[in-house]
């Protein structure tokens, strides 16, 4: 057969690929902590048994850019929640986070240029910049000194920056000031920002979310991307949007366009109902994950690793790769799977991920027992 | 701002950006033939009322390369009804045809090679390439002697070829042999297929679908992409599928992994559904298919064109530019959209395509009445 493209085949398979290998090998299934994701469900209005859905546009085409409905909703959510001036022309529709992603990839950087990766960091994403053939440089946050930080990773072949905010996988929540270091590094170099906010809502400790587009003359410069399925419980509807201002915009939307041409309208449907019930929703559910946080946090203290200020994991810190990797295993034999360190970034290899939101109570606390009486 | 990508900047606006503005200037709502679409909606166990989807999975992540049940479905299928000797392990489930394409484009092609368009052609196709940075090649196949229109279009640096079977616009069916000689060019060459299945049960006067990955030699070198929007009146669902060698599918999945993560669970189990009940569905609404492309054929008739032999489309030939526009134009302001025919290929602003399959048969009677009367 002729050639694959030498992007793609740079590939990695993912993280999870050879857990799931060994998990299938386990008598019992077992507590799987290693996938980010919730337990909750949707508020009644926005499940799938409460929508109705039977007019003939559910089974046709809708819009490329999405439904007027949705978009009008998410500019609302961006002035009200996020600080972000921003009408419907800002707001491509996308499937999941994911695509926001991808296509602000495709959109702002060319092959041959260099991405700055805050790590630790989601790991699709630098296999995103790698399909691009694109170079991802990845610059270790866990230190102090962000801005030295990042002025020592530059190069001038630098285009862009990505990071999430609260983290994925360390938790941390950027405060204003350290938003406005990465702004003011941003704006020196001419550089795009790509902000990926899916953990906008999980926050601890009285925390405050700020998107750094927010922040004076970013706007220009960022491509924001956000996510139904933390905050929302929507995981499964594969729903996110890309915000930027509409000279950017126009080209994700075209992107967007030849990617999946337009995302179901009976998905958008459910997102614009959720929207409306989200406020509320989000409330309800913030204290169970912050039990969580704690729960887990009691069970981690003797391994080691900083309690998250956000997001939905702890990222375990074992000191070396050989002691994570033998309490990874050991874990997994015990019943509970943690995801491997090294998918985060080159330097995380003596580190584990775990998502403390994705079971419910009685199963987190029974995983914490099985890890407690492990030594 | 810094600059955007190029590849990604220089995609036209959709052919319909301009036609929709036209069309808000209207006084009443015209009749839509110019987007692809159908009026049927799936039968009653496939609609979105009459599926059980309460369980909480459908509110979760699935499995990134689609759910066992569907993947299964769709292999059973490929297998009866394409004589492809497909498993599981070669389907890539998508967010419709277009982001199988999508993966095509990327796993197969790197920048600067070159891709043979069999034109005239379905204008995304052209969009994804460009999108790569890859150079798209245009051959016109409404003409005789296909093996020598390739042959003359051939390039040191072309890697891939692309074509739509039975095609959009213009209705073509290859037969056997016309796929022969394809496949004899793409192996004589070392180049890859992507063959475009979306209209694979569209099939007038008895005429037979053959798909070419099922000629000898041809699958090891074919990605086909298939899709739920048209045999399955499911546009709305945004779903279709990539089907290759296990080889292939496999980066395949790993690109598709980075462009949505998964495609929703219950949208997935909607096309399970659907597919059980699919062949009885494709055979109930050709008939009315048929019917719909003998009116306009009578219609047409007067200005040109060829009676498709497949297809959603009548692919008019008026002769010049200008006599096209002016009828695009004349049909408008009468009520009719057309879409325009330079969408199609650099070859074809001649022409203009019509959708006869996107309104029922008392609007597409009227439809034909209103432009009877144009002159």
């Amino acid at each position: 057969m002729p050639n694959l493209s030498s992007t793609v085949t740079s590939l990695r398979a993912s993280v999870f690929a050879s857990i799931n290998a060994r998990m299938r090998s386990l008598s019992t299934p077992p507590i799987c902590l290693h996938i980010g994701d919730t337990y909750a469900v949707p508020p009644h209005a926005a499940r799938w048994e409460n929508m109705d859905l039977r007019a003939p546009q559910y089974y046709r085409y809708s819009h490329p850019f999405g439904t007027a409905e949705l978009l009008g909703a998410v500019g609302d959510k961006l002035r009200r929640e996020n600080d972000i001036p921003a009408s419907s022309d800002w707001v491509q529709i996308t499937c999941g986070a994911t695509q926001a992603l991808h296509c602000a990839v495709h959109t702002l950087i060319e092959p041959g240029q260099g991405v700055l990766l805050l790590a630790p960091y989601w790991p699709l994403f630098g296999g995103m910049v790698r399909c691009l053939g694109a170079e991802s440089l990845e610059v270790d946050c866990t230190g102090a000194g962000l801005a030295q930080s990042l002025q020592d990773a530059y190069r001038p072949h630098v285009r862009a920056l990505y990071f999430s905010n609260p983290n994925n996988p360390d938790g941390r929540v950027y405060s204003r000031d350290e938003l406005g270091e990465i702004a003011a590094f941003a704006q020196r170099h001419d550089l795009w920002v790509i902000s990926d906010e899916c953990y906008e809502h999980y926050l601890y400790d009285d925390r405050r979310h700020v998107s750094i587009a927010s922040l004076p003359g970013m706007a220009e410069r960022t491509v924001t991307c956000f996510s139904f399925s933390k905050s929302y419980a929507m995981a499964g509807h594969r729903l996110g949007y890309a915000v930027a201002t509409p000279a950017v915009a126009a080209h994700i939307r075209r992107f967007a366009n030849h990617t999946v041409y337009n995302v179901s309208e009976s998905i958008q449907r459910a997102g614009a109902e959720m929207l409306n019930l989200a406020p509320e929703f989000v409330r309800s559910w913030l204290p169970a994950y912050a039990r969580a946080r704690d729960r887990v946090e009691r069970t981690f203290a003797r391994w080691g690793g900083v309690k998250p200020q956000g997001g939905a994991y702890y990222f375990l810190d074992l000191g070396t790769p050989e002691r994570a990797w033998e309490l990874l295993e050991r874990a997994l034999e015990a019943g509970v799977v943690f995801a491997p360190g090294a998918a985060f970034g080159e330097s995380y290899a003596h580190r584990l991920r775990v998502c403390f939101t994705c079971v419910d109570e009685p199963t987190l606390d029974r995983a914490c027992a099985i890890l407690e009486r492990l030594d």
